[in-house]
């Protein structure tokens, strides 16, 4: 280690206290901002965004990565401390490649189109009014390939795989296309073996409300802490939609509620949490270093689905949610529906639809396959955008069997593109199918884990994926930590044994 | 006008962008944010207050500023325009002055040791504990006086003046001087004969509670919108210690309830919202450029005491104010104690108290006279920190009579020292005798003024404070702006005559 590396690190802290106050920002947005400011906020977060892409590519930068080194030799640190620099390291020089890959006002043109996309996006859906985004959505795009290319010049990738790497370090397409062809070929049959399924079972009993907010919200406060949320470092709140953001020691989940139905809200909470107990669990030595950051979106997303879809609704768990949603919501044991087998039935149910984020873990993929294919070709410019409503529809009627209605359930529906994210959406359904590996390996290795889950005991489940995952943050690539954790590469098998595990066979634990 | 000119008005706009973003996590910090993020959020404000230093004090900030100038020949902008330009350059050269004259690590350790003393002050207050806060505000007060030798060397100023300089421009010492010495020689006596003549009164008839925080908080955005505060550009919200904070376009206020009282909570809200008038006020054209901004703390305090104690007090608004009031906590009109002029008389309850934050408008500036000389003896090395609540405790005896029984009613009151803020109390007592210039001169020049206030129409005073002193920005100094309006400069003449009017002579609508 060297005197440059030390510099580099002070250099990266001070980026990290910039990303830590963009996170904040970014939450205020969403949960706070009253209207008037919106568009304020927009060139006050790009002007944020161009600061850090400013001090990454600053000519220093270039001086110190040249010369730091982290040669362990005469060095007084561990071995371990010693790799952990050297991830470090490479961590900085990928970062450094990408940005400097970017012009300063390439960057701040996107960062403002991006922004004034959004804004147009909330009323363009409201109306389902395409026409109206289109002008937006193609600076977007125009911007996002030229940032596409650029980057993958600079890295010696294509245009797409550029995109994926900027949130998945190390995917690529090549990567991808193998495990989606595969959920492609199964996906549809397996669906309507499930549903078949399905219908040849009793209906669920729908649960009766009203769930006021004041209860379902202290029900997702004893559930977060259940499951090790540390509430002195994070926060629970309500935002249109779901997410969890917030900064470093400063986890903040959001929901939405309806007091018709808890059961939305309650799952999002677990969702959230699952991210949440990501960021809670990375090493608190490197959390201001680019080597301790969470490694990508594939990596979250299968803590969520982990907590949520594998563990959450699985009938283990409903057996001890059952009475204590109940006490929760103050109701008496002899309130209909709410033995544990119905419960787990609500949780289970699969029912095709158009809408993403209110899919069940069974048809989520399908949705993710239509997506990835559309952007690739929006990226590669084989898809007009004004061909993208009916491309969407068509793609969703191939793997859904439904007719979308209008494009406010169609390709209106996510704020993703509209807000510059291509190149995402794979990581949602490559999450599942590690959230399925990884339960199936946490499992095996501790038996105690789904017993313990069962008891709503989440301890040993945590300590196992502080271990193998969260501990491990960007010091390995997201397929190394993958591997080391499952022994397999990221794939679909544990996904498709896990739906026909719990859906067709409907094993009680499962 | 020429190019230089231009490259500045970017370089500022900018660090308007990092000022919002100071502001919001600032606002966020006090409202939001879990305990456990606090000391990372030290560190990152700390960062973030660096880098807008860094920018400020970058070369080409000095090269530019060189070369700038705003000649209006030849140029096509209109006069109005040229002036405001000029004093904007005239801005950008004082605060470019006033950060070049301290080194980068000096405001950084200067941020952390602020941060780390009022995280230590909490507790020291909480137990009435001086000596565990020494330490902490020794280093505080150690660097603050580097700083505010630093800035007195680059401006020509005492170090108090300097201080005093940072957060009310052009205010000086000896501005001061003659206007506390009168209020110290006039106030006790004051006091005696207001407590005199109120005892001689029958007793005001205390209102009956609970008022659930819901209708408190209900009434206070009534009271809001009533006096001109734009919802879709601020918000109300609850903290520990009101204060009203947030970014440009987005004001955002705070304040705190009980349940046993609604008027300290109601008070509260019409003070914070005296200051976001001012905010919200500020000219639209300039809103990213230091001649865009409020003028200093003396002027902003003036707005919030105008609203608060110049007309949210007076017997005129309290006879609009009662029955809406009544009606906001669901309250029959037979209920005891609604009456105007009861609710007037609690309005202006006259009290010595040791909290400075409680205190009533006549014996509130002598809560400033003990500070006043106490800071500035700190600054001047005459007094030392250890003996700070022995002189504190007499001081206070002194002007109201009190025996200070514990530190915590004492000098660990008030955050403003430890936060680090020196030379900022004056601005307090200053504000308030501006506002009662500024009233005389408003009901002078619009006699419609208080009637309509007297109405709950707050448009015609909102008019002219938008003209005579919202609307003007920082596009003239604070004793410029108050002589234009008033055609005085700043003196105590104007508030001992509001409080012999109001509390000896007892008129009315005083």
């Amino acid at each position: 280690m060297n005197t440059a590396y030390l510099s580099l690190e002070r250099h990266f802290a001070r980026l990290s206290s910039l990303n830590d106050a963009i996170g904040i920002l970014s939450w205020d947005k969403e949960v706070m901002m009253p209207s008037g400011a919106a568009e304020r906020r927009a060139e006050n977060m790009a002007m944020l965004e161009g600061l850090r892409h400013e001090i990454l590519t600053a000519p220093v930068m270039a001086e110190l990565l040249a010369e730091a080194g982290v040669d362990a030799s005469g060095d007084a640190a561990p071995e371990e401390t010693a790799l952990w620099r050297s991830a470090n390291l490479a961590e900085m020089r990928r970062l450094h490649k990408r940005a400097t890959a970017l012009p300063q006002d390439l960057v701040e043109a996107f960062s403002h189109a991006a922004s004034r996309c959004e804004i147009a996006w909330r009323s363009a859906r409201e109306n389902s009014d395409f026409p109206t985004l289109l002008p937006y959505l193609s600076e977007v795009l125009r911007l996002t390939r030229a940032v596409a290319a650029a980057t993958g010049d600079a890295l010696g990738l294509s245009p797409y795989d550029a995109l994926l790497d900027g949130f998945d370090p190390g995917t690529r397409q090549s990567d991808i296309d193998p495990v989606f062809t595969r959920l492609r070929a199964e996906l549809p049959e397996l669906i309507g073996s499930v549903l078949e399924r399905q219908a040849a079972l009793p209906a669920a009993t729908p649960l009766q409300g009203p769930f006021s907010v004041a209860r379902q919200e202290a029900l997702g406060r004893v559930l977060m802490r259940q499951l090790g949320f540390d509430m002195t470092r994070g926060r629970l709140d309500v935002s249109t939609h779901p997410f969890c953001g917030g900064a470093t020691y400063d986890v903040r989940l959001t929901t939405r509620y309806d007091e018709a139905d808890f059961i939305p809200a309650m799952m999002g909470v677990l969702h959230e949490t699952g991210h949440a107990l990501y960021d809670m669990g990375l090493p608190s030595a490197w959390v201001s270093q680019p080597v301790g950051q969470a490694g990508g979106m594939t990596l979250h997303e299968s803590q969520s689905l982990l907590m949520e879809m594998q563990f959450c609704r699985s009938g283990a768990f409903a057996r001890w949610l059952a009475p204590h949603a109940r006490t929760a919501f103050d109701l008496p044991d002899t309130a209909t529906g709410w033995g544990a087998e119905n419960l787990h039935r609500l949780l289970t149910h699969v029912q095709p639809g158009f809408i993403r984020v209110d899919a069940d873990e069974v048809t989520y993929p399908a949705h993710i396959l239509v997506r990835y294919e559309l952007e690739k070709a929006l990226i590669a410019g084989d898809l007009a955008l004004a061909d993208l409503p009916g491309a969407f529809n068509d793609g969703i009627h191939a793997l859904l069997g439904l007719r979308v209605p209008d494009d406010r359930r169609g390709c209106l529906q996510d704020i993703h593109w509209p807000e510059g994210l291509f190149g995402y959406f794979p990581c949602y359904a490559l999450g599942a199918m590690a959230a399925a590996q990884f339960r199936v390996a946490a499992c095996e290795q501790n038996p105690d884990i789904l017993p313990a889950v069962g008891r709503g005991d989440f301890a040993p489940l945590l300590g196992w994926l502080r271990q193998n995952v969260h501990g491990r943050a960007s010091s390995a690539t997201m397929p190394q930590i993958l591997r080391d954790a499952t022994g397999k590469p990221l794939g679909a098998d544990a996904y498709l044994a896990h739906i026909r595990h719990r859906y067709l066979d409907r094993a009680p634990d499962a």
